[in-house]
């Protein structure tokens, strides 16, 4: 099974790198851009062929390792 | 509109980024993790009631910023 998991900053969490590329594209020409959030999506093949398993075991990643729970939220969902 | 520009690497492009993650989740006991492949997902608010407009424009922030087209490639969607 592929997973991917998706963690993006929570809102309300101030995103400097959103913001940089904001500028950047409105620098560009892109005037109707407003505003721009960052995240990141982890691929990720699991050696099982449970969608459930796949998805409790990404959870369980995303929680320990790939999220920080603080600032961050995250989604997981099965891709392949 | 909303869209999200999700940028992630060629097939066969090295990802150390993802190879790290991988060794990390198998640290934590994670055994049956494959390959791991980390990408990023742009989400921008565009000043714009059309989707088609709002894509189009994705796709053109993403050849000319977003994205490394020698060695990622992209898909752009409409969330909102």
């Amino acid at each position: 099974m592929k997973i991917r998991v998706d963690v993006k900053l929570k809102p309300g969490v101030l995103d400097p790198q959103g913001r940089a590329v904001g500028q950047a594209l409105h620098s560009l020409g892109f005037a109707e851009v407003g505003e721009v959030r960052i995240g990141k999506s982890i691929e990720i093949d699991i050696d099982t062929t449970s969608q459930e398993v796949a998805v409790s075991k990404g959870r369980e990643m995303a929680q320990k390792l790939l999220a920080n729970l603080v600032i961050e939220s995250f989604e997981v969902s099965v891709i392949g």
